[in-house]
């Protein structure tokens, strides 16, 4: 048995299609927009079914990559259903929040946001889609982010490998 | 030093005023609404500084008191600052995302929702105040919450204890 099927023996039988984001995710990745200067960053995801009702919990941390000093962290959970597939709820350290619906195919999953709300004192963020394909032990990540008044682009880029 | 104290020690300055919060908290509440059957449970809270930037990583979960079956969890990040004195985000595995400011006071906060969004198979939530107070090692917390056309109203009511 695969991790991932390890990992899923427990879960709903509803999260099947969204099994293959399970696991403990480790990379690096690139970050870049044009109001900031291009940076790297390692990180490490974690998607964890359930227990028990229908959904996977999903944080993750980065940093500076040599430098090492912390960047950004998230959290929040994926629900398989509604009409695309799959419902994403996230809660970010820099103080937005954001609601996404997915559509799944095959292994790839692409997040579009459907309300981005910030904090008081949050940086505006107005639009996020997040694309997350993986192929065997490897999950590649493009997210796309309408910024600070900057055109809707892709912000960051990243491979991991499960762990 | 206290545990909090310990915890505290290479958190941001500015965590200070909500440091109150932080640390590992178990115990049981009472959950009722005009629309459910009301409910005992028991919950495992955790508020986790840092690392680094100012923020309070914080995720709970909770369990049926006796059957023990899971309940709810949820995710976000407590922020210092801002006009109130706190911001908090947070995602919850029941498709629900809350942005809200708190107001500081001592060992309290009450924090009250600017903003309620729902992923599309979410249940309706228009409104959420969460009131947090702490007295040495034990936290208790209420959550008055407007949804699925109910009046605003206490939904949940705990007593919590610093582990």
């Amino acid at each position: 048995m695969s991790r991932t099927g390890a990992s899923m023996s427990r879960a709903h039988p509803d999260l099947a299609p969204l099994a293959f984001l399970v696991g403990t995710w480790r990379g690096r990745g690139t970050g870049r927009y044009p109001t900031i200067e291009p940076f790297e960053y390692v990180e490490e995801a974690v998607f964890t079914p359930g227990p028990g009702k229908p959904f996977i919990a999903y944080r993750q941390r980065t940093r500076r990559a040599r430098a090492g000093e912390p960047l950004h962290s998230e959290s929040g959970y994926i629900r398989p259903g509604g009409a695309d597939g799959a419902e994403l709820v996230i809660a970010q350290m820099t103080g937005i929040v954001e609601v996404h619906t997915g559509e799944v195919a095959g292994n790839r999953v692409c997040f579009r946001s459907r309300a981005v709300r910030l904090s008081p004192t949050a940086v505006e963020v107005s639009r996020v889609e997040r694309r997350i394909r993986v192929v065997g032990d490897t999950m590649r990540y493009r997210l796309w982010m309408a910024a600070v008044g900057q055109p809707f682009q892709v912000h960051l880029e990243a491979e991991l490998t499960r762990v």
